[in-house]
């Protein structure tokens, strides 16, 4: 069963786009280094729009390799069709990911019925040589699965898992309740991330957690732990920095955020635009009041 | 400081809307024989919108004179105009409310700025003689209070709390952080009451308390005595009839499962109309579910 | 059949926030040398959800007395309840008001299905002795009725129209096609006055009549008369003045403007508060646009 | 400069979702022999986002091949990335594409701010060998370009127009306003066709149009004639068919409409799934009502 704080890693560019294959090795290198469980390659986070399907390859080819065999790699494999998705999750297995997060189709999002998406989930499962996880993310899909929904895919024996990232408390309780004993539901944003663990969640995918792993991980640790006092003040500590990499600067304020750790941030690729100065002193400040800094 | 969890009642009508005065006094003096902390008269669930003031006040009246004197009434006096705010609050404390539980006002929703709320709720509380409670409810007024505004607001010695139906956690969890420790942040709805008070709540007002009051109280102790799995299993429970008797059925709901349980419900004002049949099967079917019928 | 350019009036309060009757006088005899057909009362532009009911009815008779009678008052009576919006449109009758517009309810939005709303309808133009128009406004209410309501609602003999401002296009033609021909449908905002026109509109509601009302009766106008031209240049030149009375800068720059004009806008009743000088100036540059200042 | 009526064409595909060149071969052929004076490949209609960058290209040949070279194609080009968006609309070119139309990137809808829009807009109408019309589709992308951002990229020399599915009336007269003579505003849909050209759009990317091609460029020869009344009949004519085959049925709908008339509609690509045999019914009831069956 899925559990554990993953972080969905940025991809690294340069100043014309194009990927450094490099850099991307040497800041997995550091995560190896953290309590990180394992990576999400491909996430949104990973620009994984931005990317052609042999980048995309590539990308989980070269994180595979630089990191730490027991760290598990989890590929962003969700595309709008389901052809697409199922060609790009078995070239994820082929390159070593131990599940692939699909994200639900949603430019036809009027049509994205409870029971297409069910065909598309159970398509992409059955032919998926490794498990799936279903991917939530109602602030950039404009969709927001049912919880009925998610409850009969769970019953599917490659659907393992899904990450949310809507935040509904609620639903998330709801989830864990309709979902067998072995269906990982993770957080999928810091913001929630205890609360979700309280209720039943067995980890969390945090954009924050590329740049405060451990403290991410130790949230999940002290909660594990019973320590509730001491998992609410971490929980409470992260709120600001994970609001500021994910809704307010977005990807480009993570990039920045992880340039003043050291890691390679570098710029997104264009239609993103790299975080004003502004914006960078601002995260410097939240860092320091982590202790990352 | 407020704690503990309070039953938004429901007003109760004749078929030709009249308010029945008899069947209210009734209705509070089973709800006094539960584990109820407190109850709130003209909530969403009173149909407040529907009475005029002065049938506001007199329903205060008999709420009070019917409830034992320990139990706290904590009356809604929320209006669209500051002016009016202020009159029905005023008119609450004579009534022998313990505080007032303030809406936003939000028809003109684009409008209502952070500044000119903080104007309101200022204006409000200084002129009330009794303690005010913010009232954020986005599903019903499209609008959801800042957290900063929030923060600022709790700064204020005659606003002492909050009642948070919008029940996104993080927020909530921002609330707790930001604003004194004896501010008090309340669950709007059962189905966020335990992760709420996980991170920091202090009590609810909960639509679902007027039929499993003790359920909901339970949830409350079970919480305090640090008896997280007891906790969890019943905030699991309420969440279907929860969700049954505010989004799902609505106040035609809550009030047939009131009569389901033998307290009088009664049909709604018009525009609003009763649940259909089908609706109230379903409603006991779920009653029972709680041990409740 | 109704017809022409209505503006739907502002209520003038003093500082403290008190009806001023005799600066609403004023004002009533000012429109009353333009080119309106007529006014509307206690439209949203009236800040009807900070009246009294006492006030209401007060204010309808002050502009009934000072209006020529030629000129009807359109009385906006919808309240949340359907027994308050009958006892306060029989009373904008007995005011002399020849027709009342009711907003659809909407606290409860949710709860209000196309078949509630229908009775709602239908139970106040059963009980109504002026006509009714309904009232569509979704950014205010949240809610947008169905054509297949509308049309439903329009075989009713005492529901003789509609004020939409929804601004949908498509909806206002399939309006138009789908209900009787004597039926009238109203635009809702100057932005979109022409193209409703157009389609079959037969007239307008527009909060930036009260500023402009002859440039708005010229469009209706010069529509009429088949001059496309000047209709469709002067429909573009009220739009960004239009935008700022009503979207912009909202009640308060509508009546920052008509200070401007020299009829008395003055402050409204909070928690709105007044236009600040910036937006004083850019109404006055827009009022020069339109040749009205 | 860019006007009449132009079909955004459906991609056939066999039931194992593999695109039928031949089939798309024959309706080209067919639409070549109506009124319509282009058509529109890789629109929303052509299921771009389920085409991988290869069979886009190949589509776009087959129909500049098939189509007589008197009618321009114009190829849909718009991807998340800048990069790729540039590409593709390079090698449009190479096809044989009059022109370009880009839809807004908006996974990242959140950091899709005015300024990055015109970045990417400014950046791809540089590469470009060809016209960049600019696509606002709010419904699909969750994103509505302001007004000022269209009238500041209508300054660019390669940027000749928008195709604006939004419908919003008032903004559409705004676009026409404020930008050049020769900048062409396009109807997205077929329900607002009529009212758009009346506000000075010169014509329409209708996905109607695939299936009554010539009832849309009546509507669009009936207006320049002068003929109102002809073209507001037939502008009512179309609103049901309009929506059952967009908002209604959607692509699945479009196509079960086209077979019904001859053309190969055929399945769309999973996650989409055909059309139900009741909408199949009600779609050609639509189409006899239009006198096209």
């Amino acid at each position: 069963m899925l559990a554990g704080i993953y972080a969905p890693i940025p991809t690294p560019f340069d100043s014309a786009g194009e990927i450094l294959e490099d850099k991307l090795v040497e800041n997995v290198q550091r995560w190896a280094n953290t309590d990180l469980t394992g990576l999400v390659v491909l996430g949104s986070n990973g620009e994984f729009v931005y990317l052609s399907p042999e980048e995309k390859v590539r990308v989980l080819e070269v994180v595979r390799e630089a990191l730490p065999a027991d760290r598990p790699v989890i590929a962003g494999t969700g595309c709008e069709s389901t052809r697409n998705t199922i060609e790009l999750t078995c070239a994820a297995a082929e390159a070593g990911s131990a599940a692939a997060l699909v994200i639900t189709p949603h430019f036809f999002g009027g049509g994205m019925t409870a029971e297409r998406l069910h065909t598309h989930y159970t398509e992409v499962a059955d032919a998926s040589p490794i498990p799936i996880m279903l991917y939530n993310m109602p602030r950039n899909t404009g969709l927001s699965m049912p919880v009925s929904l998610i409850s009969d895919l769970a019953q599917h024996e490659n659907i393992i898992g899904i990450k949310d990232s809507g935040g509904n408390i609620a639903q998330i309780s709801q989830m864990v309740r309709d979902t067998p004993d072995d269906f990982a539901v993770f957080a999928g944003s810091g913001s929630f991330l205890l609360p979700a663990l309280y209720m039943g969640a067995t980890g969390g995918t945090l954009a924050v957690a590329n740049v405060v792993p451990n403290l991410c991980a130790e949230i999940h640790e002290a909660y594990g732990a019973g320590d509730c006092e001491r998992a609410r003040n971490l929980q409470r500590k992260i709120l600001d920095l994970n609001a500021a990499v994910t809704t307010g600067y977005g990807i480009p304020g993570l990039k920045a955020a992880l340039d003043s750790l050291g890691f390679y941030g570098g710029p997104p690729r264009l239609p993103l635009t790299p975080a004003p100065p502004a914006a960078k002193e601002d995260l410097e400040r939240m860092l320091q009041d982590c202790g990352a800094l």
